[in-house]
């Protein structure tokens, strides 16, 4: 098998999160880390219990920051090249338990900037209109609208590039070429758009006047940005960002493979009707056996398998459940239909809700925006 | 003696005017272009007669385009670093001209996020103050304050950066490092930076709606800078900038030395008290020889003489009278005491004037600055 390819531009083949965990420098999110956490937010995230976030950099000196009384605020940002899917939100969950948890802000940067220097066929129009698009999902997701700020490069440019100058200034070629990969063919706003990433991690004190805590919720492949600002950190007078770091959603074609918006069976978009998602689903990668009969006998490998993955990571918050689903499909009691039939159930309730409070957004669009 | 280096950041030796036309692949300006734009403009100021501006990228095209009846815009710019010196002032002088001349706008770019960037002692604070000190000169130049929009980059960045995104996706980190010489160790804000010095070649065309053609009044070693603009220009639907071309004003200690405001015997500056100004003239490098006897008997070089090149470039518009003094001095009837004399005359009077314009400036500040 392939080496895995983990960048913010590519994830691909079979990712060992154990070795990324070596690779980019982070640590495991420990048991005691979670119990400390826990004495915070009374109960904890099931996305957190099960591990689908599973590493960190700096969440003890953040909580102890907090301890003493230094609020921290949450930042996390997308990509908006299309179309918001689940694999998006689900990052997005964790962080609204975390805002609620803490009662803090939350920064939410749409990189309408970055989606257009990387694409061949997006223009900045493209860009700008899918972060409002993305932006009614976030909404949807139900942040807290008096302390949640959201903001599109595009329209938030003057406030953005005048931090990013100062991390820029502190960033050679070099480091940014070793940490993301970029060559002579890197065109100079790619080059230049990790300062631009950066910048929300020092946003928060530059507005407050006060050097504040900064949490950022991601998925792991977001991780050499904060190692680029991490970096300057100090040097600026700014604390370095804590990060939580989640692993990915896999697409419905399988553990490797991806989500895109090029292809609309390969994953759940937030826009698709729920009728539509459920046909996606019943289609989608099982890990059950060729045939029902040998199902029956031998089980199936949940842990390979869309359906039980997707109620893993995101939609089925009961653990007994969960453990059950998995133990009764590794047994050969529940067929590969009926573990997709359970997903569509869940999916379609999610969808469903969701579209509602979606619709509900484009009325309150304001209350969260901000711009220069 | 070593080859000249003319670069944005660099310009150093001995300049060969005619050398540098080749290597940058521009043009030279020929009498008969001249002549045509001496057809919209009745008279040619003497920087044009004496080819103080010697070198032009599509004038020609620009005078085709404004004779069908698409008018253009100028755009030049300045690095604000520190106070003015009157080096910086020269191209302004040949600016205004052809905006009276032309009745048009013009477009001033300060760059305090790029000086930020270079420079290891400027903070953001001093680039950005210097960016309005210097205001009050460009102002204080006589511009007309309807047609006139002065910005700095870091006041104007969303309007920049959405145009300089535009421009840096087509531009490679290679084609950067050609024209401009950057490095692996060249921080990731200067190699996007090219992307922003191009961005108000193209401002007219987003603000009115249609194509407009640019004129950049500039000294030669902001050239990098349009090949870099117009590479892209075609591709983006817009026009490629036009181009005049300058030549350096020499430091006050001879033919090859700088300005630099950390040397203030070096330049004159539009702050420098008039007596100031008149020491540092009488204390310049001088073209005469090392005795008055000596002087009388062979008499003196007016092309490396300070006083007589700045009489030529800048500060004596009556040609008969520079022809005079330069050949008087070459006769030894006029000494270097006499030369400096004349310019500490001229310079004296213009800072008078120059400082009470500057000083009115301040309250005009508001007619002529753009912000986003």
């Amino acid at each position: 098998m392939a080496d895995a390819v983990v960048t913010p531009w590519d994830v691909s083949g079979d990712v060992d999160y154990d070795k990324l965990i070596k690779e980019f420098g982070t640590k495991s999110l420990s048991d005691e880390l979670l119990a400390r956490l826990q004495k915070h937010t009374k109960d904890l995230h099931f996305m957190l219990r099960r591990k689908v976030f599973f590493s960190h950099r700096d969440l003890d000196w953040l909580l102890s920051k907090q301890e003493k009384g230094e609020q921290f605020v949450l930042y996390t940002g997308r990509g908006p090249s299309g179309h918001t899917h689940v694999g998006h939100m689900l990052p997005w969950i964790l962080t609204k338990w975390l805002q609620d948890k803490f009662d803090t802000e939350l920064y939410f940067q749409l990189t309408d900037d970055e989606k257009f220097l990387n694409s061949d066929k997006l223009s900045m129009e493209d860009t700008h209109n899918f972060a409002y698009e993305n932006a009614l999902d976030i909404i949807a997701t139900g942040f807290n609208p008096k302390k949640t700020f959201i903001f599109s490069n595009q329209d938030y440019a003057k406030t953005m590039y005048n931090i990013a100058l100062k991390v820029a200034k502190l960033t050679t070629f070099s480091t940014a070429k070793g940490v993301f990969g970029f060559n002579n063919s890197t065109n100079i706003g790619m080059t230049f758009f990790p300062a631009i990433q950066a910048a929300p991690c020092f946003l928060p004190t530059e507005l407050k006047g006060k050097k504040t805590p900064v949490l950022i919720p991601a998925a792991i492949d977001q991780d050499p940005y904060w190692r680029i600002t991490r970096d300057v950190a100090d040097r600026l007078g700014y604390y370095k960002p804590a990060a939580l770091h989640g692993r990915f959603l896999p697409g419905l074609q399988g553990p490797n493979s991806k989500m895109s918006a090029s292809k609309p069976d390969s994953a759940i978009f937030t826009v698709d009707a729920p009728e539509v998602a459920r046909k996606k689903i019943m289609k989608s990668f099982s890990g059950g056996r060729q045939t029902l009969k040998e199902h029956k006998e031998k089980g199936g490998d949940p842990d390979v398998d869309t359906s039980c993955q997707y109620l893993f990571q995101m939609f089925e918050e009961d653990d007994d459940k969960v453990t059950e689903v998995f133990r009764q499909f590794r047994a050969g009691d529940l067929t590969s239909g009926d573990v997709k039939g359970m997903l569509a159930d869940k999916v379609e309730a999610f969808l469903k809700q969701h579209q509602k409070k979606r619709e509900q957004a484009k009325k309150n669009l304001d209350k969260f925006l901000v711009k220069d």
